[in-house]
């Protein structure tokens, strides 16, 4: 699909993404990276202080299945989430969060993305991987 | 562990649940209820429409959390997500979400918890279910 | 499907099922129940000593696969795993290990089954839970 | 722990490693290369024909533990699998199975290992992932 259809529905038609602030950095044909920007309503704990896992996961869920629709030539596909596993490495710091996303499988009905989680400050330093598996599902209409 | 600390915890003093509007439904020891009230942010999917897969990921990490929080008999532990699995069964409505969350299985420094999400209009209709792993820390001060 | 036919396809002519003595307990659409008797080549820990993971983790595949098929209509479809979750939350004993499998969604091209491993000595208690998401293929026949 | 008495461990003194016939390809302090030899009961779609997924399952669980252990400094630390995922990719060939974990996190109790399951005929063609999180066990020792 158009990149720049991608990142207008992503960043603007999807209520829960620009509620917080989500942006495409980058796209590319089953790639993706996303930023949500930091602000203090995303903390999870309080004492250490860290983000909130929700977020992460939010973003790992995201990220995955922008991948996926990133690869997909019919515009009327739809992707939705079968399940999702994330796995929290460190604590995510008071800091925008990225995302980067790339397909590991697509097929016709199914595709499966890796997610990784990590801050600009020091993107080598994984504070959580994704591993999202997606329903791609292709109207019957459209003519 | 005190159910109105846990409560006051949950729903005032951490950020991202209350930027959610959290609210603790019921509590008891390893089992907890938990509610996201509806607003129309929490909007995924516009066309179909549907709830937002991170909002389903978030109650459900922060749920099993819980449970296994309120299971701890030494108010200085902390309780941190190590994975989460989250299968995703129909697409959410826009009402509030509920989370239940119980207790499979708790040690001395790893908890289980299984947690099944749904509306109050349609408990029985199970919207996702998660497995979360969480890492139980004890400080070693405590004075 | 027929169950008869289930059962033999799934004693008889699967290698691996066949080779660790897999044998079909009980069937109804959606459900079924498998037993793998005890052999001593079993065990994966030998001082504990308990049952290999492998064993569990096969078990709960294989069960969850079965419950995703016995409920297809077409004899011609076929069922392959996208992704599995073992959950190990005690040690299995020495013994038979039986699984038994339900489906939680099964849709055209996808089915999610969930999983409880134990032994007939003591059913309540659960050694391990799997949940697994698989892919339904079907054919498109040449007549 | 040594190299040696791990490798002896793996393959010759846990009954259901050795009734697969599994090897220690190579070990490294939280890296490890594990072989699982063809033989044809490992069958599981006599159809395709393919590999069992329960096979690629239980070689994963392993070799995510035994990067685990082969970390460990206290030789009586024990690992215990707490959780398994396997993302299958693509049909494992009637081939020798490989597998590649290594540690992705390491800490006093818990340990959470990537592993990639290949073919040596094609070792960039990954047929499955797994993730494993494992519990660390230290026994209060008896002297």
């Amino acid at each position: 699909m158009e990149p720049d259809v991608l990142r207008q529905v992503a960043e603007e038609l999807i209520p829960f993404n620009k509620f917080l602030g989500l942006k495409v950095v980058a796209m590319d044909r089953g790639k993706v990276e996303l930023e949500i920007p930091w602000r203090d309503e995303l903390v999870g704990d309080p004492m250490k202080p860290a983000v909130h896992g929700g977020v992460i996961s939010m973003l790992a869920d995201t990220a995955g299945g922008m991948a996926i629709w990133s690869a997909l030539d019919n515009p009327h596909q739809r992707v939705s989430t079968i399940d999702l596993r994330v796995d929290y490495l460190r604590p995510g710091q008071l800091e925008a969060l990225y995302a980067e996303a790339v397909i590991v499988r697509v097929g016709r009905t199914v595709g499966v993305a890796d997610v990784r989680v990590f801050h600009a400050s020091s993107r080598e330093e994984t504070i959580a991987t994704g591993k999202g598996v997606y329903a791609i599902k292709t109207p019957r209409v459209a003519r």
